[in-house]
Parts: C-alpha cells; structure tokens; sequence
C-alpha cells in the first residue's frame, strides 16, 4: 500500500469536508456523463472478462449511471446530513441545554472492495464509490481480480471525470492486490471499508478491520439464500406463474445475484406438480459461462456437497460441460432441512436451488424460524390468507428486505430500498444500494455554542430561522 | 446464563414489535414514575455504594428520570422510525421501481453493560435500557459489579413498572457476574449489545461481539482525553476565568467522568501564570474517595505512570491519604507530548490532568492533529482570531462533539446531542445519549409490493396520504 495514496486520500478528505454540496453533485455528474461516454469501450472489456452478456452489461452500467445521479441529487437536498439544532434553554431540565447544533460530515476516506458480480454496478464506480464520494469521502478502490482490465479503464474514466471536477488528486485510487488491500484496512488514514463479496471473504476482512488500534466501520453485504415461502392459497391459485417466476429469478445471470432464491418452501401435497413445472422449465435452459474459473469451481464443489447430502433429492443434477454450467434443481422436505441445516442452507452461489416441501401452516411458520439474518425474505399468497399476516412479521425479523408476490432479484435503486440484513447477511445495520447508503460514510458531530460563524452553514441561523 | 432469560426476552421482543409507540411511551414514563418515587431508598444505597455525594446522586436520577420521559416522548413522534414510502414508477430509471417502504424496526433483545461511574444515568435503567426499551426492544443488564445492591433495587423498580405496563415478563432482565454476560454476548438469541466504561473492557467484548458466526453491533463508549485548546487570545483575555473552569471541569466528581478534559493546550508564554491559578484552585480542593478500590488503585498506578515519565513535569503530585485521593496536576511540552504520545495520550480516569506548553499558533494545529478518535474536543477562542476556524475544522475531523468557551464535563440530554466519536472513544458512529441514541437498536426493513393490510401502520397509505 503506498504511503503517497494514503496521504492524497487524507489530504482530499479534508478539502472535500468544505466542498459546498453541489459542488459534490457536479463531480458526480461528470463521473457519470463520462461512463455513460465509455460504454462503448468498457461493456467489450466487461464482457470478455465476466462472460455477462453484453445486453445485461450495458442494462447495468446504465443502472451505474442513475445511480450516480440520483445520489449527487440527493447530496443536494441537504437532508442527507441530517441537521439538527437545539437552541440554549436555561430551563431544558436536568440542570438546562447549552446550544446544539448537530450535523453529519464525512468520515474520512474509504476503502472500496469491488464485486466480481457486479463489474460495473459493485464496482469501480458502483454503489459503494458513488455513496462514498456522495458523502464527500475519497475514495481508495480494490478493483476484483475476475476483471482487472475493466478495473482499471473503468478507474482512467472515473480520475479524469473527478479531475475535470476539480477534485483533488487523492479522491480517487485504485489499488491493485489482496496484500495491498489488507494493508490500506490496517492505515490509520483509512476511516471506513465496504465490501460486496463471499461470507468467508468478508469475514476474514472484517476481523482485521475490528482488531485495528481503533476498529472502524467495516460494511460487508456477503450474500443470502433469499428464503420464498409459497403459501397453499398461493400455490393453488397460480403454480405455474410461480414455478416460471422462480426459475427465471434464480437462474438470472446464472444464478449469481446476492439476491438469488437459495430456497423455496413449497405444500408438500401440491409439489410434485409445481417441481415438474419447475423442472421443464430448467432444463430448457442453455448451459451458462459462469464469472470465472473460481466461481464455476466453487460452485461445482458447492454443489456436489449438497447433492451428495442423504437429505437431498435430486430433481436436475446440473452438470458442468465444455459449454459451461448447467443449472441444477435439488429437493428436501422441511423436516429433513431443519435437521441438516447447517450444511443445506449455506449459500450455493450459481445456477442452483433447493425447493423444500413442508405440511401445513404450522410448518411454514416453523420455517421461517431457521434463518437469522438475510437480505431478502419472499411470500407468494394469496389475499385474505389468515397465514400472510403472522409470516410477514417473521420475514421482518430476519430479513432487510420482505417481498410480496414477486422476487428477490433486481434491486431498485430508491429512496426506500433496503439491501442488508442482520448477519450473516452483513455486518451491521446499514443498506448498500439506495440514496440511505450514503450514510454509511457519514459520521454525526455536535457543536455546542459555536459562533455562527464557525458552523458548518447547515446549521447557522440563516438555514434554520 | 440462564436459557430461560434468553427465551423469555426473545418472545417479549416479537410481542414488543408490535406495541404502538403510546404504549412504548407509557411504559417508559411508569418506569420514570416509579424511579422518581423511589429516590429516597435508591440514592442511600448509590451513595454506599459509590462513594458519590447525595446531591450529585439525586441530581443524577432526575437526569436519569428525565431521560426517560424526553424518550418517550420521542417515540410518540414517530419520526424515529424514519418511514420512506416510494410508490411503485414504471418509469423510473433503470428498469422501473416496485412499491418499496422502508421503516425502523427494533433490533431484538439488547444486552446492556452498566457502568460505575454513573450509578443511575449509565446503569440498569439509565441511557442505554431507556433508549433500547424506547426502540421497543428487552434488555438484559448486566450490573456493574461497583454497586451491586443498587444494581438489584433499581431492576426490582424497573420490573414492577414494566409489570405494571402489562409488558411481557422478559422484557427486562438482570444478569450478575462477568461469565453469564459473555456468554449472554454470545447468545444468538441477544442482536445488540451496549457498554459504557475502560477501553480494555471495551475491546475485549467488541473482540467477542465480532467473532460470533453472526456478529452484532456492539456499542462501547469507552472514553476520552477531551482535549482543551486555550488560544493566544483567550489565555490574554480570561486566563484566571479558564483555570477556574478548567480546575473544576477535571475535578468534577473526582474526575471519574468519561468527558473529562484530561488535556490542555495553553501558550507557552503565558503559561507559568496559569499554571499557578490552576495549581492553587487545586491545592484548595479536598481529598475524594473515588468510586471503588479497584478504580482508585488503577488511578493511582496509571498516574504514578505518567508522574514517572521523564516527558512530564510535576505540578501537584497528588497523594492517596486515607481521607481519599488528592488531585494531581502534570505539565509538559507539545513536543515532548509528541514524542512520547502512546503514554501520555491515554486516559487516566480519576482526578489528574496534564497541562500542555505550545509555541504559536502552528503548534497549536499541529497539537489537533494527534488524536484519532474522542468523544469531545474544546477551544477557548475569543472573536476574530484566526486560527480559530481552522482549529474548529481540525476538532471535527476526530470528536464526536466540539465545544467552544466551555467545558466538555455535563452532557446535556437533547435531540441534537452527540455523545461517541471515532475509535478509540467508540466504536461507531453512534450516540449513547440524546434521543437519537434510540437509533442504535433498530434495523431498517424494506417491504416490496405488500398489501396495506400487511404493512407496519406507519407505512400504510392512511398514514401517508
């Protein structure tokens, strides 16, 4: 890790801190206007490095481009820091309030690792760099090795966008390796890190992030099973609309989406229906290039450890063949789940799910007790089902996102939208994807009886008469 | 740790999900009612056990009381649980949007870790249990084991009140001893954790919290230096006034406050006049009997650390007498301060501080830049100097609260209070005190496309016209 970018990223930091905020919008719309200008050369690179098509690439990099867009028009509205004033009161009780004026302000520079899943979305300029400069923090980037060309292109077009800005030199880096990486999370200069990725990843990252001197954020989103509970009313009314929407959510881009359906409970009596419907469906499926050798690999032997396990049936075994992976479906009943369940409800990132068949109400209410923290939680029912009512307020208390009648994949980029969970989900509180992810980069601090005219100007008077 | 407490604060936490926040609020002010009621049994017990005078105790259970009933009234705003509403948009960009609402909901049961400094504010129903009942979540307390009858009276009056507001029976729990609270820490049934007290302890559990196979946020405000920086022209203008203020701010309960201003800067030149106002105002104080042996013996070695350290100047040594701990006063000079910082930059809690010699307004920003993370930082300035902004720009880039021409001890309980700071103060960005602490012990959710039936009230359209 060099110094030089350490110090840069710190020297930046504190300009950035008094950009006024349109200033940081502007920046943000260069960055934005210049990648929306390359996409003509950095989807061929995207899409020799990832195998994604180049249809979707071009889909997500438009996606990249919004979001960069909506988030320099919410640093613009202010609301985003937060300002809160208490004027003095002698008589405020217990012993009266001094002036209090509280403001959030950026937390420092920011160490961004990229997804291999996202190569535009989770990456070089995705949502943890743009919250991250949103919130006027510099940002030092860990581009992902499934695509290092398209890190670095990407990377050219973000410096001279922040460049024609006027934002200092250390606003933005790239970093190169995992040993560079581990350093830059060690820096005392570095005040933040975000990182989409696998759980072991993550994990690892995040231990050496809470045994620094002074531990600092660490915002890891490590992926979900995404658990869709289809209740009898659901599965009576519409199961072959449910068994197409399930096979095209989890074989999305292959099946590797955070936000891929792992799992689907389904009414035992009604399944064998719903899985040959399921079942055609997967093997009309051409076979898929996975991201990268890593990831087809992972995937294998994940796979085979799940079709190996006695509590499995196997529906399609999905194979690997020179023309890439084919997609597997596997089955189970909740029983047989809850009695495995440290093995069968791991994440299989790829082209593979688990329908698990359970009996009656009691016992989809029971399996919605199996997870602690995901990203999403799905429901197919129907209106007026006396089920839907206690099976939500069980979603809500795992999962950072409860879906009704539709599915986990594709996350919209809003206002309200919510992409976390409790862990193992990810480590904290805090969404990766929406204008509330900039958040995670600002850190709260009170004045107390300042001069207005060493406020932050949110909080002089002018602002808040 | 009994598994009956952990089931019990589990089942009292789905139930308290679904309260309406004028029960919350009603149940808050029983528990301050019934607080209030019982000052004449509990401070006796406080004082016993805590060496702390009547006076600063009753003064404590009214802010403890008080805190109670400015969160309740908070939870009947509603605004705390922050509801987002985006309304499905076709045409919004990047594919198009799904209805998708965001609200706060409580965390699960919180385990609270009381303090010894703040026998009632910091303790079984202090901040931590007030904020954590206020985001609708059970609290498992651990006692502090400085007062442990104290500990055991204030739960009985917490309970009966919480009894009386017909809450769940695992709704507030004490804990005794070090080996149930790890365990408990570990407990996946537990979903957030807070602590007040010594940065070894901190750590220590914030080392646990993170390596569970599902970490959770562990909130530890764990102390300070609170730097003072006396301008030029403040030290010309009011020295006598700011060694009065100053004397009595470290002294303030025996300096045993995590505010306390353990630092100050002041202009070499002026120095030897100060330092005789403070050192006679110190002279004149009378021996106190800190909060217990164990804390009285770690004052006694850590400043014996400090008085030996060649760096430092002895000023009034302080003595332990059998009447009680005598104040010490230590000089040095920025550089030797910088030279030998891992010593001197730490804190000693208890009734020391260190009186700090710079030379022009250089080394007074250049004294700004060695700290990383404190809960307050304070400048006495007077108007038009210069350098005053660019010292104010440099306190906030490290405390969590900047004061000017005052003192860091008396943190008022308001809205826009910010009582945390970077690592090592905190860990996080959170505030223990103020209404916004209540923020610590809720979880966003995102409800995509659900029937208004199913919906949290907050987020139905009734509610959001």
């Amino acid at each position: 890790m060099p110094a030089d970018t350490l110090r840069a990223a710190t020297v930046a930091a504190r300009e950035l801190a008094d950009w006024p905020p349109d200033r940081l919008a502007k920046a943000l719309h260069l960055v934005a206007d210049a990648l929306a200008a390359a996409g003509d050369k950095l989807v061929p690179i995207a899409a020799r490095e990832s195998n994604l098509p180049v249809p979707r690439l071009e889909g997500e990099l438009g996606r990249t481009v919004f979001q960069l867009r909506l988030l320099a028009g919410e640093v613009t509205g202010e609301r985003y820091r937060e300002p809160v004033v208490d004027r003095a009161d002698p008589d405020w009780p217990a012993g009266g309030r001094p002036d209090l004026r509280r403001l959030l302000r950026p937390i420092g520079p920011v160490l961004v690792f990229g997804a291999s899943n996202f190569p535009f979305a989770f990456s070089v300029a995705g949502g943890d760099t743009a919250s991250a400069l949103a919130a006027g923090c510099p940002v030092i980037h860990k581009g992902h090795p499934g695509h290092p060309e398209l890190a670095e292109a990407t990377a050219a077009v973000v410096s001279a966008a922040l460049g024609r800005a006027g934002a200092p030199e250390g606003t933005f880096s790239l970093l190169r390796g995992e040993e560079a990486a581990r350093s830059a999370l060690q820096a005392p200069e570095v005040k933040a890190a975000a990182f989409t990725g696998s759980p072991a990843g993550g994990r690892a990252l995040y231990a050496l992030a809470a045994s620094r001197p002074d531990p600092i954020p660490f915002y890891a989103e490590m992926g979900s099973v995404n658990p869709v509970f289809v209740t009898p009313g659901a599965a009576a009314a519409r199961h072959a609309e449910i068994a197409a929407g399930y096979t095209d959510s989890y074989l999305l881009g292959a099946g590797q989406f955070c936000t891929k359906p792992g799992i689907l409970f389904y009414p035992a009596a009604a399944l064998p229906e719903f899985e040959a419907a399921v079942a055609d469906r997967v093997r009309g499926q051409a076979a898929a290039t996975l991201l990268n050798d890593r990831i087809a690999q992972a995937h294998s032997h994940r796979r085979a450890e799940l079709v190996a396990h006695p509590a499995v049936r196997v529906v399609a075994p999905g194979t690997d063949t020179p023309d890439g992976t084919r997609a597997a479906l596997l089955a189970t009943t909740l029983p047989e789940l809850r009695a495995a369940g440290e093995v069968l409800l791991a994440e299989c990132f790829g082209p593979t799910s688990l329908l698990v068949a359970y009996d009656g109400e009691h016992e989809l209410l029971a399996a919605a007790r199996l997870f602690t923290g995901e990203l999403t939680a799905t429901v197919h029912g129907e209106a007026g089902e006396q089920v839907a009512r206690p099976l939500v307020r069980r979603l809500a208390e795992f999962a950072g996102r409860v879906v009704w009648n539709g599915w986990p994949t594709g996350v919209a980029v809003t206002h309200a939208q919510h992409h976390g969970g409790p862990a193992p989900a990810a480590t904290g509180t805090f969404t990766s994807v929406g204008t509330a992810a900039i958040r995670r980069f600002l850190r709260p601090v009170a004045y107390q009886n300042l001069p207005g005219e060493l406020l932050p100007p949110p909080l002089r008077d002018h602002d808040h008469g």
